[in-house]
């Protein structure tokens, strides 16, 4: 059983799921899993590192033959990388977090669809603009970077159809299980980009320490911040913070980012306890749905268990339109 | 034709959709059209000043027979007044922020509903304890007052309902149209609670230049803050921040809540423009959604809309569900 929407059939694909392409966690292995069971899987292309990205280009297309594509961060990668990536044959490259219209004719010409993330209404219309046949809107409650104007999921999501016309829209942020894919498509949306979900599963690239403490934590124990980027030093513009887990160093610096920006000593102390990964500094990105998100699993029985949930809530809302009603 | 849940056969209603009792705003002229529509409409019962309160309760019964409600502030009122309130024979009474205990078993006891709204997993299970017949799960999406641990409606709503068992859930916050309806009863909600659709809407008490606000508005003109209940000298605690719209007074004061707590010249100034009810200053009160609200139309009109939207976005994602597909 599957749901068939614009993206699905756009795209080729049994289920309108796509893994977001988390920077650092979204490899070759976990995007050729997604794709695999059905759903469109996302390398996690980040700035665009050659040497990081071309042993994740060449697992996934080890592991299926399926579509997946691959995230850019819009304000740090260049052309020639994505014209590089490019050749690797991604079905779909999704640009987030910036102009994307450098890019966007050369990805549409080599045949990949143009996937746009934006977190409010004015990039929304600057990525009908630019030519995305596909936009993702994510809204404040996903987990790692976000816009600055971001507002909720639930509202951001059919604000952004209602301008998209014909275009397909993914929901992200908030999203977990079948029930949020379901109440995604009731959204008008096409399909959901779900990253903390399958940061927590066996085939992402996240340490056995963070996945304990994202299936541990609640959406209260998330927070949006700058603090962490600037105490590890990240190149991400000050317009977009970040959902990470709360953590005794954001205890100890909400508040005070611009301190910390000139405090060396104290930027000193993060580096040491980041070189150990040590949980109560780095940043854990998670968003709000990190609640629901109770237990590891292989990426192809996260894609298998949402869709099926999906269908099930889908087939249980039908039931509930009665034709008969006393009223 | 309407949508069956566990909530409307316990209110014995034909829409699951409820208008927030907001104070100030929902008097007996909005909850009655909402419930002659086949919602139920709750009157904003605020801290329970029995002189603003009692028009409001005889207006309501002179304006439908079919079941309508109440909402109380646990921190503000009293039990001697929620008791009083009982008396006009309300089918539902929703308590919100602060302890519901005092009032639980004589709400219940006079065979109305005591709904309880929670805004963080904690305030979730005390509801339960206290024998909620009907939780109200507010995401920080949400217009007016919320809690300060307060997550988005998308991830908040499920994280309930697996808590809440047999218990109904409404959802609330960032829902303004049938998109958001269907998308609640997706996450497992038995029904909606909207507030700033109904804000809107012509028997709301609201004014003609609060009105002309909301429908300018889009979600990230809105802002949670305790800036605008200091400056108006309010007696909300400190643990509930309000989100309105953004206006002058608040890009003034923003990040400097203690010291305007100290500024009684500037409290003066807001007192001022606050008695010219100058929208510059004083709070409009607006969900994330206020960007789904367009026009201005009756509350019998929106519910129905609302109901009969919610149906074709159920029937459109029925018609996804294909037993057929090649994958």
């Amino acid at each position: 059983m599957t749901l068939r929407t614009a993206f699905t059939e756009h795209l080729g694909i049994a289920h309108p799921i796509v893994s977001a392409p988390m920077g650092g966690v979204a490899g070759g292995a976990l995007a050729g899993a997604v794709s695999e069971a059905g759903g469109l899987g996302l390398i996690g292309g980040g700035a665009g590192v050659r040497g990081g990205v071309e042993p994740e280009l060449r697992l996934v297309r080890s592991v299926t033959e399926k579509p997946w594509g691959i995230g850019f961060l819009s304000w740090a990668v260049d052309v020639d990388t994505v014209a590089w990536a490019l050749e690797f044959g991604p079905a779909a490259v999704l640009l987030s977090f910036g102009d994307p219209m450098p890019f966007a004719e050369r990805i549409r010409a080599s045949g990949a669809k143009l996937i746009l993330q934006v977190t409010d209404l004015d990039e929304a219309r600057r990525a009908l603009d630019a030519g995305a046949d596909i936009i993702v809107a994510q809204g404040g409650d996903a987990g790692g970077h976000s816009g600055g104007n971001a507002i909720g999921t639930m509202s951001f999501v059919p604000a952004v159809v209602d301008l998209a016309g014909a275009t397909p829209v993914l929901a992200a942020g908030g999203i977990a299980d079948g029930r949020g894919l379901a109440a995604a498509l009731a959204l008008g949306a096409a399909g959901a980009l779900i990253g903390t979900g399958f940061e927590a599963t066996s085939e992402a690239l996240t340490s056995a320490e963070e996945v304990e403490a994202l299936l541990a934590a609640e959406g209260r124990d998330t927070e949006r911040n700058r603090t962490l980027d600037i105490a590890r030093g990240s190149a991400w513009p000050d317009r977009y913070p970040a959902r990470t887990l709360r953590n005794e160093f954001l205890d100890k610096w909400r508040g005070r980012d611009d301190e910390l920006r000139e405090d060396t000593e104290a930027r000193g102390e993060y580096q040491d306890l980041a070189a150990r990964n040590d949980l109560s500094a780095v940043p854990v990105w998670a968003g709000q749905g990190v609640g629901l998100v109770t237990a590891v699993q292989g990426a192809v029985d996260l894609v298998e268990a949402i869709a099926s949930a999906a269908d099930r809530v889908v087939d249980r809302a039908a039931r509930m339109r009665d034709v008969s009603s006393p009223y």
